[in-house]
């Protein structure tokens, strides 16, 4: 517990548990962070596709009408987003928008989509980011999955202390990675006029035995792998109510700022990396190989951009890991995830939400061995679906409010449903969003099918069929527990006690005297697992404890349990409608590595005499201090936390 | 329950652990392929090291004395172990040998040089086997991980099952690989004779930027690479028992045939890559090339040639599956690691044993990428450190039976010592084997030192530190238990009983009627975390139960356990000396799925009450079955199988 203490800090109470309002340009550097990152990797995507059919310039300069034609979507995307972001002041994920517009079905297709996507922006920007730092220390590039998984690890160990939602820090690498990017375009831009740009040199480019034909289709496909430029635009709406107020107005203003920083980031990048003949390489990422041509590779400018990309990549990641435990803990709390995702444990964080995220997250890393071209064709299938979701959502209310007369107003829902006489034009926007989005995500779907998109084809829908399978579990536990269901119980039961030995010790005199003190008849059983220890046993008992009867049970299979469960079912069919009541030991060391070292059978017997009706146990600790004195100081060890019931 | 039925196989009885004694061939079969699949690696791990100082015929044929003084070498061993296994008819393991004459903290190196081996054994020879696989379809490469590990994965399945020892299975992929290798040897001998061998081309040599000069020290380097070849020649001497009488004749002739077989092929490996000129690459080996000159890509030999391969090496693999548990039992059973490690499960293996080894085996194939040669610096010192130890022990041994006059015995070690007129001779001949491994092992240490053998270097102590605090637990453990340190109980005590309660629904009236059958006064306490909840709980306790007190703590951090401690220290300090009585429910599903789902907060709070003192915890479980429907049948679950106690 030291260590976890040490690691995680002491616990916080639960009013603790605030926020504070934060102006435009943290609320930029805070939510935008996920979005920008994606210029890291998405100029490169487009490129390693196109390489397919040749690495000449007329091929790899189809990137640039490419990114266009993403700006244009990611313009559409904006201004529908913006629109959710009124309708919705408290908060308008996917997940809500369409829970709301379209009941359980889709807002659940919703979640699986996020929450997939959330741990592949983990995956995908630890990637990258690590891809950074290798292209500048190329002698750390068979560490890769190693690096990538400590960050991964490190990350969860600050998520789980719990970042307290002070804008400053995330303000600095933000801001700085906007400088240096904003600068070294700049830069580039001058040197292109002045016409001493020049091009990157020594770049170890990927290598294809065959070359495709420059097909629509590799277009196509070169396009979605683009689209991942859009990932993370919808974090704003998340997290509407952390703006100063008005906070709608606000949080649009700075969607707006968002976006256009991101077109012309990424517009930027495309053309500069076109002009200096930028080519994809798997030991050296695009972002480098400008770095490298604008500055020289000796320069403190390179190794400063990619610094600030390594950081903004980082961020990104870090953000999944606010929004995918928050996430779970909603659908939890909807009944769709197991409850343990409500919890917050001792710093106030969804602690469950954050491991499983670390867990998948680092899986995917290892399994792709780092690389953020195994993880494209992953990614982008669930982000746009979340998005044409939200904005189909959008629709629904938009023709919802259209039904209503001036001054009407419905009730019940996330947001109350008002008259509007600007409907019309708002499901315009939404349909036109929801349009592009439904068609990206085919083209992404069909395009990336082969490699890779299949598996989240196939995942989603499972997904949901879990969710839906837990959901079931528990309306059918709860309705088992309700007053309605309980049994009628008689005002009293016999009470059959067993005490379980296994050898008669200092620990077994606790045993009988518990028994005893209970005043109750009792008996004492011992399984036989060794026919010589069992006769050792009797002997021991007869001289050492000498009264009450002690049955011996034998166990051919070496079971525990099972023996056990027989003799229970014995007592149970001679006294009918008793209960049998199990006693026995636990040795309760002072340590975690101590207890580790025992067999801690009571634990695997509560587990395995559970199933059985009306059979309790009652477990008596003995503990055993450095040492092996028994002392009568009881140490204090940290325990369960918990919000909700079981 | 199902799964693991189906995967493992139906539970086996005590009475079914038999062994089958096996014949020679057979016996050569199950032991050797962990001896003869180093041949695999261990001649391209020469010629990595010496090409460091470049690719030069001259410079490669180094390989060629460096082979033959490893083979010497490998005779000594030999010679050295024949007398092991008539000294110690039933089994003389390094563990065994150090244990019987030197004592307690020799035996310990001994186990943990020998447990880091096996699973170094594992992680090699499955890199290496994988490798062969890749060699024929490069295809496959990028996903060499990912085979590595779901091969692991499939051996531990398989053992866990259980495997028969029934040679018959072993015998055919040792066979297999012998008789295609010695098949390879000959038709590349007839080649050479006739002029026509030829030279492999086209291969993918490994790269290195400035060359080292052929200085000793890299000559020393490359021979502790080839020293690989003797990992696993010790295999026998641990499965005497398993041959068929005269047992220890015949396991030192086996031992015998199987050094024979070993220097051969590996001479001849070493002399054919020279021939063709082999090269050392990261992506074929040099196995493959060698059946790639003969045979041609193209031939069904060649696939034969790298199939029979990568079985041995998976077979030798499949050896430490047996070793590392056994020995793990052994060191278990003596009180130097956990004591689960003794307990076979259901089908009679050392499961845990077997998890522990597949667990790092896997960690270690992660880490070193699957490649063979970053694991090789970890592997020999080990080895090399059990050969000295069991050797040295044998010299002690010699000079113990020097000072016994004719007909003495001396009985109480693992063998008796008798009068012997040859001791002289077998001390000589131990005395120069361990001479010889030790300077080896010091070779080792020194040249790999920076290259990994380190790690093992402050390994090996750590473990043995661990393994004596392990030690002193138990033997603490065993006095605070021993029948004379029991505290003198009174005849009985006050027991103080409260019912842990969440909300008030059907599971509560279970509880309050079984704290009511007891016929002991209680009260009901209920823990707030909310105080709106808590409010709701005593309306409801009030309305439905209507009778006992309840009690309500509050806990604004959150906390489960800790306000209860609180509560119990402070009756506890009302009533001194009682005990203290939990009563709590827990809801048990009938799948695990089902019970993941719920908080389980009784297990929870067994662990977090157990540390205080006379605070006995009972649980009443509460079943729900499909649908919810809480019924009389009692569903079998399987449990925990031991064969030792707590």
């Amino acid at each position: 517990m030291n260590v976890g203490r040490m690691l995680l800090g002491k616990p916080l109470a639960t009013k603790d548990l605030a926020h504070q309002a934060i102006s435009k340009p943290v609320g930029l550097a805070v939510f935008a962070s996920d979005a920008l990152s994606s210029t890291a990797y998405a100029t490169e995507e487009i490129l390693i596709i196109l390489s397919l059919a040749g690495t000449g310039a007329a091929i790899l300069g189809i990137s640039i009408p490419i990114a266009i034609a993403i700006a244009i979507l990611l313009t559409i995307v904006t201004i529908s987003y913006r629109q959710t972001i009124f309708a919705y002041p408290n908060g308008g994920g996917a997940y809500i928008v369409a829970r709301d517009n379209f009941g359980e079905v889709p807002a659940q297709i919703a979640g699986a989509a996020l929450l997939t996507d959330y741990i592949l922006t983990v995956a995908v920007s630890v990637s990258s980011g690590v891809a950074q730092i290798t292209s500048a220390f190329p002698g750390l590039l068979p560490y890769k999955v190693v690096i990538a998984v400590a960050v991964i690890l490190l990350m969860t160990v600050v998520n789980l202390r719990g970042v307290k939602e002070s804008g400053q820090i995330f303000a600095i690498p933000t801001y700085f990675f906007l400088g240096i990017m904003f600068f070294t375009l700049g830069v580039a831009a001058v040197k292109y006029f002045t016409g001493s740009l020049g091009v990157v040199g020594d770049v170890d480019v990927i290598h294809h035995t065959a070359l495709d034909s420059l097909t629509v289709f590799l277009v196509l496909r070169a396009f979605s792998s683009g689209c991942t430029a859009l990932t993370g635009i919808e974090a704003i709406s998340n997290g509407i109510t952390a703006f100063k107020k008005p906070s709608s107005k606000n949080a649009a203003i700075t969607l707006v700022w968002m976006s256009s920083i991101l077109i012309t980031l990424f517009l930027g990048i495309t053309l500069v990396a076109h002009q200096i003949g930028a080519l994809p390489s798997h030991t050296e990422t695009v972002i480098s190989q400008i770095a490298r041509t604008v500055y020289g590779k000796e320069s403190v400018f390179y190794l400063l951009m990619l610094a600030g990309t390594a950081l903004i990549l980082l961020m990104a990641a870090n953000t999944s890991y606010a929004d995918f435990p928050r996430l779970a803990a909603l659908q939890a709390g909807d009944g769709f995830l197991p409850r343990q995702l409500t919890l917050r444990g001792g710093r106030l964080v969804f602690s469950w939400g954050i491991l499983v995220l670390a867990l998948f997250a680092s899986l995917l890393v290892i399994v792709a061995n780092a690389t953020t071209t195994a993880l494209i064709p992953l990614y982008a299938v669930g982000v746009f679906l979340s998005f044409t979701l939200s904005q189909a959502g959008m629709v629904v209310r938009a023709r919802r409010i259209s039904k209503l007369k001036p001054g009407e107003k419905i009730k019940g829902l996330e947001t109350d449903l008002e008259y509007d006489p600007h409907w019309r034009k708002h499901m315009i926007v939404s349909a036109i969003g929801a349009t592009c989005t439904f068609v990206v995500m085919i083209v992404f779907a069909v395009t990336k099918f082969t490699s890779g998109a299949w598996l989240i084809v196939i995942l989603i829908p499972s997904l949901v069929w879990c969710f839906f399978r837990i959901h079931r579990h528990y309306k059918s536990v709860a309705k088992a527990l309700s007053w309605d269901s309980a049994p009628p119980e008689p005002a009293t039961r016999t009470v059959q006690t067993l005490i379980l030995i296994d050898d008669v010790h200092a620990e077994t005199v606790r045993l009988v005297n518990f028994a005893k003190s209970l005043q109750h008849p009792w008996k004492a059983v011992h399984v036989a697992i060794s026919p010589d220890k069992a006769r050792l046993v009797e002997e021991k008992w007869a001289k050492r404890i000498g009264e009450g009867e002690l049955v011996v049970i034998s166990s051919p299979y070496r079971l525990l349990a099972e023996p056990i469960q027989d003799y229970v079912e014995h007592i149970q069919a001679e006294n009918p409608g008793c209960y049998v009541h199990i006693i026995m030991g636990h040795l309760a060391m002072d340590s975690y590595w101590g207890q580790l070292l025992h067999q801690n059978t009571a634990l695997i017997f509560n587990l395995a005499l559970s199933h059985m009706d009306r059979v309790v146990v009652t477990t008596v600790p003995y503990q055993i201090h450095h040492g092996g004195i028994v002392g009568g100081t009881t140490p204090r060890m940290d325990s369960a936390q918990a919000t909700a019931p079981q």
